[in-house]
């Protein structure tokens, strides 16, 4: 990214937390006045949304707005930052179903509250509480993206047509999630199947869907933003994927440092990615066995992990993804050039495919 | 109730059903046509949802709505079906939360989707899948309830004033959701708080919400509805708290049979209610100590759960309980009365009143 999009990207990611630090302000104030036990909530929920994040969804739902020829208003920049709420109800969900430990480098939200509990020596069982905190923290959260959005003051055309995006959104957001929970209980890896949980999570989720939704806030009529909804799903689609690759590759050999996850989790957590779909279709013999044997332990030694790397490079399948990322952000490219996109959208939509690619965490 | 009353409530039940039966088949389409992997989540659902349930929560609407005079029309009623798929949410996430086993008699969707998990003998861990798509069909309910509330054809002004209360619903069912999580693990019970987490968890969330909802869809504008907002708050309150009350009575004292839970089912979880917390504050001497001792042992026998319930019963908390409950259905019943409530919606709410105080289940 140069320099004055850098700075746009900033711009907007500082007036997304922004909106962020008003919004739950005023929630705090609220619950607090129901009852001063839930400040651990409201200081958990705070410390989640304003201390780190990349703001994917809100930059792209700018970029879709941009795409339509506007700058979004403060209205819409606070429509665009509830869809970090969904994201942090994904993300408490997330951790919590994959018993992950930490989050961006801190306790995810089930071992805070289990910390918590411990702490106020509560009676119970900590472990219980901690989990039953995430479930509601996360269902809190996901209330609140939608409570945020509806007054976040767009009209009534404009927030008639982002809910009709949100909530298809969601719906292949949970749709997603099962499907990649479910994938861990298939005896056998699958390219195809771990494609298409790609597209639902990282395709539609984090990126097609944020783009549609800025795309019809600046036009709300159907009959006005359906090419416009097209081209970008042709800009996002492959770019989310490319992402959800990129990610595949940061789970396996991604430094812990710039991460926040420990180094090799997805092999610890025999994650059910492409990358590995791709890695046991091609490795063969010694390899293959040693592959199999170690995936999903979750005591596996640092230089396991380091061996397990090796032979996973060995077999062309880290080539062969990083080929993929490269044919689908062209693609992606391709499409960001239609004239469909309005021209001062294009270097943003550019800058922002760079970084969804070529992130290191 | 008497018959013609029992009529009408039976069929609001009957139109609910059927709004959710044709809103589950759209969404089974649509998500089967994503991925015939969604089968199991779209069958859990519907077997949820239409198989039982005393849709309550849509009962008030239906109330509220003709408290302010008029009489809902298929497209309201599809808006208040919606309150059944919020409160299939709760109750798969409070299920997950508590660990319990049985919902209406049937498995709980954590331990129906462990079943199926070892039924298919996946790979991975049985309980681990079940949990994780109790996280998520909670979260998949609670999005399609916004859904179909969006798309249930409310007029603009009336869908705007519905979602205004709608969220403040789904925020303090959160907070007395989290409240009552937190209790369980205070060292002391307290009647003052179980009766805070009543207000929140029934008073507002089962009473006061859905008929505030029905009467804003039934008079969208503020300056028209405040006075009758006042007094359906004065009605629901009270009777919410009762609702909650009766809900302690039989958690300890319910027929199996009736409830779908097994018998004295509060006592082995050691739940925090204010029966228990009033029991507790008359107690003394041995029957204290025993009391304490045994309270949220899962292992409890059934002469012991016998034995527990002469206790309770001695303190006299069970009749101050019953009289507490005749109080509040009075308070309740005087509200019902009032000249702000359209004399036809006399008769239902005080039916309504007297089903939800003299139920078994």
């Amino acid at each position: 990214m140069d320099k004055e999009l850098l700075s746009s990207a900033t711009a907007v990611r500082d007036a997304v937390k922004e909106e962020l630090t008003l919004y739950l302000a005023q929630q705090r104030d609220y619950l607090t006045s129901i009852a001063s036990e839930l400040t651990p909530v409201c200081d958990a929920l705070e410390d989640y949304l304003l201390e780190g994040g990349k703001r994917l969804r809100p930059l792209f739902a700018y970029a879709g707005f941009m795409a339509a020829g506007s700058v979004p208003s403060k209205t819409e920049i606070r429509a665009m930052a509830s869809l970090e709420l969904l994201q942090a109800c994904a993300l408490i969900h997330d951790d919590l179903m994959d018993g992950s430990d930490t989050r961006r480098g801190k306790p995810a939200i089930h071992r805070h509250f289990e910390n918590l509990h411990r702490q106020g020596s509560m009676a119970g069982l900590a472990e219980q509480f901690g989990e039953a905190a995430a479930v509601l923290l996360g269902d809190l959260a996901l209330v609140w993206s939608d409570h945020m959005l509806h007054n976040s003051g767009l009209s009534h055309d404009a927030l008639t047509a982002a809910l009709r995006i949100h909530d298809e959104m969601r719906i292949e957001l949970m749709a997603g999630q099962y499907l990649d929970v479910r994938e861990a209980g298939e005896r056998e890896h699958s390219v195809e199947r771990s494609l298409r949980i790609a597209r639902y999570k990282s395709g539609k989720y984090t990126i097609e869907r944020p783009l549609h939704l800025g795309a019809v806030m600046a036009r709300p009529s159907a009959s006005e933003h359906s090419e416009l909804l097209n081209v970008l799903s042709a800009y996002g689609l492959p770019l989310g994927e490319a992402f959800q690759l990129r990610d595949d590759l940061l789970g396996i050999f991604g430094d812990p440092q710039t991460t926040g996850k420990p180094a090799g989790d997805d092999l610890r957590e025999g994650k059910r990615t492409v990358l590995m779909a791709m890695t046991l279709e091609k490795a063969q013999g010694a390899a293959r066995e040693e592959l199999v044997k170690n995936l999903g332990n979750p005591a596996l030694s640092s230089e396991k992990i380091e061996s397990l790397r090796t032979l996973i490079t060995e077999t062309g399948a880290v080539a062969d993804v990083e080929k993929l990322i490269d044919r689908l952000g062209e693609e992606s490219r391709a499409a960001a050039n239609s004239s469909a996109i309005h021209p001062d959208a294009r270097p943003f939509l550019l800058a922002l495919a760079e970084t969804a690619i070529r992130r290191s965490h």
